[in-house]
């Protein structure tokens, strides 16, 4: 790329090529984006930023998965209010030395790869040098019926919960990384039918670098109004079923042998103990974390685009109190929120 | 503030402190924040980034005015687009030397007075520590009722040029602050009658640090059909003319006499020909440049909010032709695009 304005170029004419989505009247190339929702729709809007060396580490983050990172999380908290993701603008700011390598088209292969995957357009961003480390802001926008967001607030004293897919892989991903791992970079995009051919060391590498986000089964959770409440696991299972207990004035109970542990965490050398504490308190796994009134138990599919979810413990009437239970006892969960490596603070993922 | 929690719930209680605006169904607090546009109209969005040491220097941007602008320059793009901002998120990255201080409360009081000038709701950002700089990312929504967007294509041959306020100040306003001069922190808000007992040295640094979006013009315009092509004058006027007409397919000519050049640069002690200079090419004056159809011409508003707009030349059908006409000559108009004091990139805004 010979400098900025013909970057943004080639990024407007990756958004030229793709068949105009329903709904849009003015994309990238303008002061502002003009879209529409679908009449009756309402809309869902979040934003992400993620800074080198807080949020990521430039040396072990090939740029595609960065891309594909940034666009995520935001992703996951689209689906985390149950709806469908449809425009996206993302902020990019990188250091000259980085702007003549290959990393911008890279970046945006890794971002269109998985805005392609779910339909989602890029309308809009800005671009901007650093003094010297990169820093990314994603903004994406989704839609759903009015009235039908699943928010943190909701859950009743008898629903069931349940979470997606398998806890604890992206922490033990983040571990190997801290000791030298090397992430493949030629990983071509999420879908877990093109993870064939990765040892288990690279595939929770992966799930740190390169998380999926549930945006199927935020889709189907909230066009069927089955989940009372919902949030995604950014923080990690302890800290963000606080986050939904606080929110709905509720405690919750949680069986320990009914944890989605991802087996690929004992497969990379970690002890059955430690793997249980990542799946509790290990972050950034992007599974959703919902509650079920018990009589929808029969309606909550197996799986969605073949990712299953887990009946995992029961919400309770004892507000602010969280509980596991292993072998007919019982203690008290405390939240125990994933501190990233350089301190990352929260936020409203 | 003792932590980022603490100050995510100081802002939250802000914003619960404002009256809920209809069409919120979910604000801060949740994975995504809910809104609903009004039956018939049309959502535009804008998001921009502000970096240490590209976009602003700490030690001569007080957090307040720092807050403002961060909301100012993408309520400028909503402002272009002939819409009424509704919605606003930030993200804000700080180091957590910068954490300690006031920084965060007082960047909030910056935002939030800009803010409630023009009932725009905070529904949600980031919040994330940095190693070392200071980032902000701002996006914003704005409605207008449906095909009443003003792109910058539109403008035809024979239409006028207007631009809104005076030209030249912000960056007049930045030569200053490079050579060491002191910008009032004591600044209450952007209100222009709130400005008085400043002197002109005071007043170009505010241009540069706490820019006026125009955002009743923008209204204006959109609701009454008045500008056939707009821009927000963020680049320069010849860059940002060279925009709009590339984007309309059109030249223009420009007479020099009119250009509404600040006489505030002048009082600073620049020369006239440095003053038109940085009228025609300085940034971030943020004023509105927008073309009207000639029979429209005595509709346009003799001012908005106490703001005047200013006749400075017409559209041609020399497309790609940009030329100055003084005293009777006419010589052409080269875009000389300003760069920011480190080479800060160009943007879509």
């Amino acid at each position: 790329m010979r400098g900025e304005f013909d970057f943004i170029n080639f990024v407007r004419r990756q958004t030229e090529k793709k068949q105009r989505p329903s709904g849009l009247a003015m994309g990238i190339g303008d002061d502002a984006a003009v879209v529409t929702a679908r009449p009756g729709n309402t809309s869902v809007v979040t934003t992400d930023l993620l800074i080198e060396d807080i949020d990521f580490r430039r040396h072990w983050t090939p740029p595609r998965l960065l891309g594909h990172k940034a666009l995520a999380v935001s992703l996951s908290d689209i689906a985390a209010m149950g709806a469908r993701p449809r425009w996206t603008l993302i902020s990019i700011g990188v250091p000259s030395s980085v702007w003549k390598t290959n990393f911008p088209q890279e970046f945006y292969r890794g971002f269109f790869a998985l805005a392609d995957q779910y339909d989602v357009a890029l309308i809009g961003g800005d671009i901007s040098g650093t003094p010297d480390r990169i820093v990314v802001n994603s903004t994406v926008i989704g839609e759903m019926k009015q009235q039908r967001h699943v928010l943190r607030a909701g859950a009743r004293s008898g629903d069931l919960i349940f979470v997606t897919g398998k806890l604890g892989g992206a922490s033990a991903g983040l571990r190997l990384l801290e000791a030298g791992g090397q992430a493949p970079d030629n990983h071509p995009s999420s879908r877990p039918s093109k993870r064939r051919g990765f040892n288990a060391r690279e595939l929770v590498m992966l799930r740190q670098l390169s998380p999926t986000p549930r945006v199927g089964w935020g889709i189907r959770l909230g066009e069927q109004r089955l989940a009372t409440a919902m949030i995604d696991i950014s923080d990690g299972l302890s800290s963000d079923l606080t986050h939904l207990t606080q929110a709905s004035e509720v405690g919750a109970t949680i069986e320990v042998e009914r944890i989605p542990v991802d087996p690929l965490v004992e497969q990379v050398g970690m002890k059955n103990h430690e793997a249980l504490a990542l799946a509790l308190h290990g972050g950034e796994d992007f599974e959703l974390l919902f509650s079920v009134r018990p009589r929808n138990r029969a309606r909550v599919p197996k799986e969605v685009d073949g990712v299953p979810a887990t009946l995992i413990g029961e919400i309770t009437d004892e507000a602010g109190r969280l509980q596991l239970q292993e072998g007919g006892r019982t203690r008290v969960l405390k939240p125990q929120g994933f501190v990233h490596f350089a301190g990352r603070g929260p936020s409203q993922k």
